[in-house]
């Protein structure tokens, strides 16, 4: 079976950019990515395109990837439109990986983009809340931000994490996304600000929630074949994963948690533990969602996440840096974009090209580094859970 | 690498169906194909679902494959949500064929749906005309039926059809659709009814065009491992290839064009040539694109497509039958079921199980069929094209 490499990535800032077309910001980060890769844009065999809202906000809802990628000069090839709501773009990275590692393709694009400052917040709102069942949870009015702080609510009654604990996660994801020339957020914040910033649903303020976010980000993947000719810059998929599951469950050790079962796949697959992980993107949605995320994928003791900020652990002069781009809530979070900036944040990890915000392990950088991107829910299930491991 | 089967097939018949949500017309199929294919619901470990319109039409714009796989019963796996217009359930089945290829998974569902019956005719119609550039094509007021009259008035001037011929492939491809209990139109037409009926784009008149309708497929697919076990049921997929290109060029020759050039990796893929297929599914959303299609996929000489229908050859009594099920304009094209549709008729057609319209070869059923699903066009291109071979 082929190994997979991802030999380039590439972006478009996320951000609020009214005056620019999801076209042009899908082209940015696909040229970005192929001068990254260093290839013949025409040895491009296939691309898949993860977004999840066109449709409602631009209006494009058939052949999105198409449209945009004509845009960008790139046509005749075979063209696939992924959905998969948050986890848009980490789904159809997978999709690509699959058929490399089936051996169809040698050279793949991937592209994540999403488009939601329209002119018309209200059109976007309305397009973000059909991540879930339409039917059933429109009509019980709860909305994302409002779970999450259920969600977060349940976590400080089984533990012992304070409203700073929940402070200190934006302090140093925004610390991280102030290092970041690719993020939405780029000011640092105080635990202060963070606490005395809106009540948006008790306990996440608003320097705790992602944002709605314009942006792009792209990759380039190739078999083994063509990454012999490129050794200096190969970074290797050693881990791909899908799944769905609960929510989340007290009653659950984190391992046997949706994430943690998903996880240990991935694991399985890279013949790697928690352990090897040496950094890691994560979905902070809401930014506290990182202490139960991190209990869910080994990198700590159950109840012990919010620890790892609390002693540092964390930062990225930490053990275990945890979003070093900032995360959802400072890199920004531009849907069906998300999962390939994280992938492009750890390429660039890997590599020693991530400039002010680089991690070092040893002192040289890291060497295998994990993303997780989730996405949607239906009653208490997440709709999607993608995690990929990449190795150097 | 695996070989990749198909286990099982079930449909929810087309048709206007404004009594039923779309998760009810995914479910009917979904379940059916489980009790086709005879495996334990259980051991499905993944799920592709193709639609194209459901954020437009029903307002599910995100997961929208996850809530109807809920409503069937089916949650806690992997879910992708895959869309590539016209030809979106081709794509997913093209998905799940990769995947199983790769050893990802050894059983996988593949669900296309479409819900265009929503009592709101205008919105439909909206959500259809996004199957291109809608910026650009949208300002031009081109829609889609001129742009196949146009195709079909370029070739009557190439060639010696007249609007006798289109109608005769209405009158064959209606009389198979009067024998499939699925099909949306059971109606066999006369050439003259053809004729008289509504002028919509000169020369296409009303019932030589596909139009409107709910439907949904669905298919088991699975590994060589599993259908060791089902050794009685199993259909191969021979050759699955996809791809983009110039909608027609008269300049070219016909395996020289998009549609043949796809089929060209197809036919290689299979290990055979156009004169091995027996008989084929193809997308005549204008009833007189098969004759074109024909052309390109080499079952007969250049210019020579119309002659099949008056010479009787592409009848189902006929040495090459072409839309046995009564393809898009009789069976009829509820858009992102299409493609599975036409996969589930080749699979009904290769088992001997397509009851009055059974095509027979050398007094067995025929042992290789062929599927062609376009979908969408941007400027002069096809956006997709999805070519399937199966055998038995």
């Amino acid at each position: 079976m082929d190994e997979v490499f991802v030999l380039g990535v590439g972006m478009h800032r996320f951000g609020k950019f009214p005056e620019k077309s999801i076209k042009e910001l899908g082209a940015e980060a696909v040229w970005a990515s192929i001068k990254d890769a260093g290839v013949d844009p025409h040895t491009i065999e296939a691309a898949y395109v993860g977004n999840a809202y066109a449709g409602l906000t631009t209006g494009q809802e058939a052949i999105r990837g198409q449209v945009i990628l004509r845009y960008a000069g790139i046509s005749k090839i075979p063209i696939v439109n992924v959905e998969n709501a948050c986890a848009s773009g980490s789904t159809a990275f997978r999709e690509a990986y699959i058929a490399i590692k089936a051996g169809i393709y040698d050279v793949v694009l991937v592209l994540g983009v999403e488009k939601l400052f329209t002119g018309n917040t209200a059109k976007s709102l309305r397009a973000l809340a059909t991540a879930t069942d339409v039917e059933l949870m429109g009509r019980s009015g709860v909305q994302f931000t409002a779970l999450y702080a259920m969600d977060i609510r349940n976590y400080m009654e089984n533990y012992e994490a304070t409203p700073e604990h929940l402070a200190m996660v934006v302090v140093k994801n925004s610390y991280n996304g102030s290092l970041n020339p690719y993020a939405q957020f780029r000011k640092p914040f105080t635990r202060e600000e963070v606490l005395s910033s809106k009540m948006i649903a008790e306990p996440l303020t608003l320097y705790m929630c992602s944002s709605m976010a314009d942006g792009a980000a792209a990759a380039i993947l190739c078999s083994n074949k063509i990454a012999r000719n490129h050794l200096m810059k190969t970074v290797r998929v050693a881990g791909s994963s899908l799944g769905s599951g609960q929510f989340q469950n007290y009653l659950l050790p984190p391992e046997e948690t949706s994430i943690g079962r998903v996880a240990r796949l991935c694991y399985e697959q890279a013949g790697i533990s928690p352990s090897d992980i040496e950094f890691a993107e994560v979905h902070d949605a809401a930014a506290p969602s990182e202490f139960i995320q991190c209990e869910s994928l080994g990198f700590c003791k159950p109840g012990e996440g919010f620890l790892m900020v609390e002693k540092g652990v964390s930062n990225i002069t930490g053990r275990m840096p945890i979003n070093p781009s900032g995360g959802l809530t400072s890199r920004g979070h531009p849907v069906g974009a998300t999962g390939i900036a994280q992938i492009a944040e750890i390429v660039w990890q890997l590599r020693g090209q991530a400039g002010e915000r680089q991690i070092k392990k040893d002192k040289s950088s890291p060497k295998t580094g994990l993303a997780l991107n989730t996405g949607g829910r239906i009653d208490n299930d997440r709709a999607v859970i993608a995690i990929h491991i990449l190795t150097r």
